[in-house]
C-alpha cells in the first residue's frame, strides 16, 4: 500500500463522495477516491467477496495487510443465515465480522436466480425457496434496501433480475424494464443516510437496451452506476465489446462498477475501458481450488512436478505465503486436503489481485497506463 | 508468555538437556527445562499435534502468539505424504513448514495400529497397508529412527507395540517384551547427535508389566520416558491410578511424557504427579467440532441458544477470537461450515491449553500449586 492507502483507511464517517484524481491520457482509465462512512476507497479498486461474513478463511486484519479496501457481503446468503434481524441487532454487519472498512452489498438477486429454488417472478418481487431449507421466500425491492441497510452496508445495490445469456431481444427488453422499475422501488425505499445506492444497467448483449437501462437509471438518479450480467456466460470479446460501449454513457463524474469479473486480464481491459471498480470470487475460490495467480498466467499447485520444488509459487512475491512456503509445501497442504492450504492459497491470489490494482492505479497516477499494459501482456506465457 | 518463556524461544543448537529448576512440596509436580536443538521448552509442557506437518488451520506465528512452545508431528503420515525422503531434500521439517522451535516426532506406530490396514506383526517390524493407497510398507525400528532422523526431529519416539485396551496378562506381557527389543534396536540405530530419544514404557492396565518396562527401558538408557497405552479405553480412574504407579518408578532426573492426554482435568491430575509432557489432538480436534474449553468446562458453539449472544466465548479472554469475536459469529461461521470457523476455534482452544500450563507451572514456581488445583476445580460447572 501507498501512504496515500494507508492515511485512507483513517478517513472514517465521511458521506458517500467520489473525486477523480488523475486521467489516463492514453485511455479512459480513471484514478480517483471514494469517501464511505467506514473510510475511503481508492479506484479502480477490486472487491474480494466475502459471501458468509467472511472471506473464506482469512481474518480482517490479514485483509487489511494484504492492502484489501473494502469487501463485498452477499444479501442472500446473510438474510437466510444468520439473518439480517440477528446481525442488525448485533450492532451491523462490520462489527459482527471485525471488518472496519467498507463493505459493498449486493442486492440478493443473483443468488436467488443462481443458487435459490423454485423461483416465481411478478412485478412486485421474487418468490423462492431457500437452498438451506426449503423454506418459502419474498425478496422485493423494498425487502433488499431493508436488508442492507440492516447490515449497515457502506454501498448497497439496486435489486434486479440478471438477465440469463443467452436471451432474446424480448426477453432482455421486457427483464431490463422490470430491473429498472425496481431500481426506482429501491430508490424510494431507502432511508439510510451517508450509505450509497447503486444503480444496476442490465439489457443482455444488446447495445441499445444497455443504452436505454443507461438512460432510464440516470434519470432515477443513484450514486454510482454498475453493469451487471457481463459474467453470465458471453464470450469474453463480446462482453468487453459491450462494456466498451456501454461504460462511457454513465455519467462521469460518478463510480463505474463492472459486477463479477473477473480474470486479471479483465481488470487490465476494464479500467482501460474507464472501470472503477469490480468484484468477483476468482482469486479466493480458485486458490481454494489449488490454481495460483502469477505473473505468467496461473499454476496449478496440485501437479506432480511441484513434489520437491523449493522454490516459492511467485520468485520475489511479497506475499507471505511465497515469503515463507515452498510450491512443495502448498502442494502437499493442498493434498493433503489441509485447511492451512485454502489459507496460504488465498493469500496469494488475493495479494496478487490487490498489486495489480494497486499498480494499475500507480500507472494511471504516473501517466504510464499504456507502458503498464504492455509490460503486463509481455510477462504472459500464453 | 512469561519472560522466560519467550527468552527460550531464542536458546538454540543446544543438545538436548532437561533441568528440573522447581519442585512442589505439596505434590510430585516440578518445573523443568528442556534444551532442544531448536529451542528450550518449558515443562510442564502440553505439545499441540500437527499431523501432516500443520497444526490444522494455524500458521507457525499464530502458534507462537499463543505460547506454544513444541509441536508433534506424525512420522506415519509424513512418511507416506509427502514421504520423509521428500521433506529431507528440502531441509527437514522444520524448513518445510516454516517452523523453528522443537519438534517432537511419534514412531508411526499408533497410526499404524489405528488407521492403516491388513496389518502384520512380526519380531521385525510391522507389515501394513497405506490408508491413502493401499501400499505395502514395512516399519521396523529402525525404520522408524531412519524416517525420525530425516524429518529432523529434535525428540524422537521408539517403536512401540500400542497394547489395546482390554488385553489379558499374557498378550500385554508379549506385547511389552516386543516394544523393549523395538527399543533396543532403536536405540542402537539411531545416529543424529544433539535430538533425543525416548524409550515408551507399555504393559497394559498391569503393573508388574509397567514396572517391568521401566526397569528394561531404564537399563537400555533413554534421553527420557513415556507412558504409553493410557488413551486407548481404559477408565480415567484406572488410568490415573497406572500413571501415579508408574510415573515415580521413572528416573526422576529425565523428563516423563504422558502420551496421547488429553483433557483440562487430566493434565492437572498427571502434573500433579510428575509428568512433564504431554500430547493431545483434543485442544484442536474438538475446536473443529465446535467444541470450545472454557474455565468452567466446554460450550458447544453450534448450540441454539448462542444464536445472538453477543459474548465472547469467554468473558475475560485474551486471545485473538474472545478479543474481537462473538459467540453469534462463531456459531454462524461453524453452521455456515466456513473455514474461519475452524481457525478462530483452533486459537482459542490452543490458548487456553496453553495457558493452563503457563497457570500451571507459574503456581508450582510460587509453591503454591494444590491451591491452583483447589481454584481450577472449584470453576468447574459439574
Amino acid at each position: 500500500m501507498t501512504i496515500d492507502e494507508i492515511f485512507c483507511c483513517y478517513i472514517k464517517n465521511m458521506p458517500f463522495k467520489f473525486e477523480i484524481t488523475h486521467r489516463s491520457s492514453e485511455s479512459n482509465a480513471r484514478l480517483g477516491k471514494i469517501d464511505t462512512p467506514h473510510g475511503r476507497i481508492e479506484t479502480p479498486a477490486f472487491i474480494p467477496v466475502g459471501t458468509q461474513a467472511t472471506v473464506k478463511s482469512l481474518t480482517p486484519e490479514e485483509l487489511c495487510g494484504l492492502g484489501v479496501q473494502i469487501i463485498l457481503g452477499n444479501t442472500y446468503h446473510l438474510y437466510l443465515r444468520p439473518g439480517h434481524d440477528v446481525i442488525g441487532k448485533l450492532g451491523g454487519l462490520h462489527r459482527f465480522m471485525h471488518w472496519d472498512r467498507p463493505i459493498l452489498t449486493d442486492s440478493g438477486g443473483y443468488q436467488v436466480f443462481s443458487l435459490a429454488r423454485l423461483r416465481k417472478i411478478s412485478d412486485e418481487g421474487v418468490t423462492f425457496q431457500s437452498h438451506l431449507d426449503g423454506s418459502s421466500h419474498l425478496l422485493t425491492p423494498e425487502k433488499t434496501i431493508e436488508i442492507q441497510e440492516a447490515l449497515g452496508s457502506d454501498i448497497m445495490m439496486c435489486l434486479d433480475e440478471c438477465t440469463p445469456y443467452p436471451a432474446t431481444r424480448a426477453e432482455s427488453r421486457s427483464s431490463l424494464e422490470l430491473s429498472i422499475d425496481w431500481a426506482r422501488r429501491c430508490k424510494e425505499s431507502r432511508s439510510a443516510e451517508g450509505s450509497a445506492l447503486f444503480g444496476i444497467v442490465q439489457g443482455s448483449m444488446f447495445e441499445d437496451l444497455r443504452a436505454r437501462g443507461v438512460e432510464a437509471l440516470t434519470n432515477i438518479g443513484f450514486d454510482g452506476y454498475a453493469l451487471g450480467g457481463l459474467s453470465v456466460g458471453a464470450p469474453k470479446e463480446l462482453m468487453l465489446s459491450l462494456a466498451a460501449f456501454t461504460l462511457p454513457l454513465l455519467p462521469d463524474s460518478l463510480p463505474k462498477y463492472v459486477m463479477g469479473v473477473g480474470y486479471p486480464e479483465d481488470l487490465v481491459e476494464l479500467v482501460s475501458l474507464g472501470a472503477d471498480m469490480f468484484d468477483c470470487v476468482i482469486p479466493t475460490r480458485n486458490a481454494r481450488n489449488g490454481q495460483l495467480f502469477v505473473r505468467t498466467g496461473t499454476l496449478n499447485i496440485c501437479n506432480a512436478r511441484y513434489q520437491d520444488d523449493n522454490a516459492p509459487v511467485e520468485e520475489g512475491c511479497p506475499c507471505y505465503t511465497c515469503r515463507h512456503y515452498s510450491r512443495a509445501y502448498l502442494r502437499h497442504l493442498f493434498m493433503a486436503k489441509e485447511l492451512l492450504a485454502c489459507r496460504l492459497n488465498t493469500i496469494h491470489n488475493v495479494h496478487y489481485f490487490m498489486a495489480l490494482m494497486s499498480n494499475m492505479r500507480e500507472a494511471v497516477r504516473l501517466g504510464r497506463f499504456e507502458l503498464f499494459k504492455k509490460e503486463f501482456y509481455s510477462q504472459r506465457a500464453c
